[in-house]
């Protein structure tokens, strides 16, 4: 027993482990911290005596699950979009809101613009937010320099934050996120000269843990995507899809071709992009914050989801356009009041299953020989984490069994 | 000049004043809080010397707008929904609901169940939730005791909190809110022989601001609540109502023939109760909480209000069942996405009109005489604070001068 052997007990804990009873609930359980790790969960009756002999921290009867998982985030961005968003309310058309450069080129025009620190500094607020609300793993992705010095800039500044924080980062290169103003017209150029160029500039510097894309008509076309995930297989590097958010091109099913961690959005998924998901072992990312934002109608297919056994999991999509959403708990309840999933399938969505979307096996779960990334809330039952909105009950955040 | 007055610069201020600005906006201006007031506000180029003579504090460029205002919540309310949000998630029907004691019987049975200090202790979480957010004015209905007795604990647990915590509190009686269980089919009896003679202790007590009404036909009729209001006006108090949330019953056009404060809710308000709103002055209060919680489709009528320039105001209706939700910034938010009100309508919804919905002529803008009741943001445009989801930018809160 080492001293820095923490035993919490006087606690309900959703292990989140797939069992007989809802959310994996151990009630006056008991979880053994060491090195990290979980070193043992269970009823307390049942700890062994090593444990039980030391001194107890209690949890005052509070909930404890794995700590937050956010798979799908853009939260490295130069400026915001207020003021657009002010625009389109007050009655402006597209086209002004264009010639006032708003839309994705304003945040490309402003992340550009930005140094490395800049970046960092403006991207911290939303970070500590999600800290604050029990997040111990977040996915950064590049995707609004696309040019090569700031797609590069973007992803080191990712990596940085977890050097500034207490929070595991993992970084996706979304260089075919869209065409820059440069290339209006010119997308297989942008492929082959910016994007796939800095593809391999970034990933020989060791910034790059995943390839994503955003396959659609204001965006990529497959072809053009799959001379990416080409390059990505080529250096080693899972892939992952923006596929299906607002029409179905057959992202999804092309992701599944390359063993894509996710395919995330996909509102407009019909049933056989469903099943070569669930062949393939491709989760489903699950965005109800960019849904809620852009008024869509288009309900993604939980129903044949759940039929073919794809794990879905849940994101906020930070970004400054589309979801300026930095709540993994109002993720939950809008997944729940908009999507009619249940709070059990909520909770794993940002933790198991978000897990699984980024292809990480030591987290997501409090289960032994697993990190403690944990989460103690002020709650009795985890159906209460999906059920409030804007509230947020975190007692406190344990990461890497540091608290 | 007391040593008590403080000088606050480098800000820019939203007064919310009516003028030819959006928002009342100042910039680089400057705020002279003195005994719990406003004592100038303006341009710094234009403080009087006297207070330019002072110490200054510098709040670092940021925004003050108003402290928001709540003026609808049932914040005060035993137990939570939680397990019956699940179940309705998990597919059970309405009636299984209901056998399982759930709906507004089951907050009734567990409001009767709590101590004034329970009710106080579950609502403190809460209403610290919605400080944090610069909140400063927060009315508190009962409704949930349907018996004398609970009716008035809730409504003291209500005036505790103002002691408790450094916030304003308004009390509404909420007898009229539903029939209770062992008044079934006999509504008229409730009114009489238990509504009416709780408000008039109630009122004896000096626990109400204002009497306020549920007119639905799940709830009561017209005429019903006529006779709480008669009672109300006897007794020199104002009301409101909540009216046309789920069907057309003419309840907002009742409420104006009682001179009522506001008609909340009103999905289902036409433009006759607007024009009869308009006349008598009634702010109509807009709950998107509710609508989002319920799935509701029918939108309120935005553009008939703003065409009879009745005042809108926006608050949470924080409740543990149709909107179980603390957060005033999100409800900028959804007016904003759900309702297309514009980003400066929302901010007049928590401010200005909120005041006037709770007939306060002291509070709601940032002006001379007025309370200091200001809240401080780290954002540059007002904007940002409807625009953002899920995030809370408040920098500080001064609440009658005190920060
Ligand atoms: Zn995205
Ligand atoms: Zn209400």
């Amino acid at each position: 027993m080492t001293d820095n052997t923490q035993v919490y007990t006087d606690l309900t804990v959703a292990t989140m482990e797939v069992s007989d009873t809802a959310y994996g609930l151990i009630e006056d359980a008991a979880i053994v911290v060491s090195k990290g790790k979980v070193a043992w969960t269970g009823p307390k009756a049942d700890l062994p005596q090593d444990y039980s002999a030391q001194t107890q921290i209690s949890l005052g009867g509070r909930l404890v699950t794995p700590g937050l998982i956010d798979c799908h985030t853009h939260i490295v961005h130069g400026g915001d979009r207020a003021v657009e968003f002010e625009m389109r309310l007050n009655g402006a058309s597209y086209e002004e809101v264009a010639r006032a450069g708003g839309g994705i080129v304003s945040t490309v025009t402003a992340t550009r613009a930005a140094t490395e620190e800049a970046l960092i500094a403006s991207a911290l607020p939303r970070v500590d937010a999600m800290l604050a609300e029990g997040t111990c793993v977040l996915e950064i992705k590049s995707g609004y320099g696309l040019d090569q010095d700031t797609e590069l800039r973007m992803l080191r500044a990712a990596r940085a934050i977890a050097q500034t924080r207490p929070v595991r980062v993992t970084t996706s290169f979304l260089g075919a996120h869209a065409v820059p103003a440069e290339f209006t017209g010119g997308a297989d150029a942008y492929i082959d000269t910016v994007c796939i160029p800095a593809l391999r500039a970034a990933h020989a510097e060791g910034l790059v843990d995943a390839v994503d894309g955003f396959c659609e008509g204001i965006a990529f076309q497959p072809e053009q995507i799959a001379r990416v995930f080409d390059v990505a297989r080529e250096l080693g590097l899972p892939v992952k899809l923006h596929a299906e958010q607002l029409s179905n091109l057959g992202g999804a099913k092309l992701a599944a071709s390359y063993g894509a961690m996710s395919a995330d959005h996909i509102e407009y998924l019909d049933e056989d992009g469903v099943a070569a998901m669930a062949e393939a072992g491709t989760v489903a990312v699950v965005l109800p914050g960019a849904f809620y934002t852009l008024r869509e109608t288009q309900m993604p297919p939980i129903a044949a989801l759940r039929k073919h056994g794809v794990p879905m999991a849940l994101a906020t999509d930070c970004n400054p356009g589309s979801s300026p959403m930095t709540s993994l708990l109002l993720t939950m309840n809008m997944a729940c009041t908009l999507f009619r999933m249940t709070p059990e399938e909520a909770l794993a969505g940002v933790t198991r299953h978000a897990a699984a979307a980024l292809r990480l096996d030591d987290c997501g779960r409090v289960a032994t020989d697993l990190r403690a990334d944990l989460a103690v809330w002020n709650v009795s039952h985890p159906a209460e984490l999906a059920y409030r909105i804007g509230f947020n009950p975190l007692h406190s955040r344990i990461f890497g069994g540091q608290s």
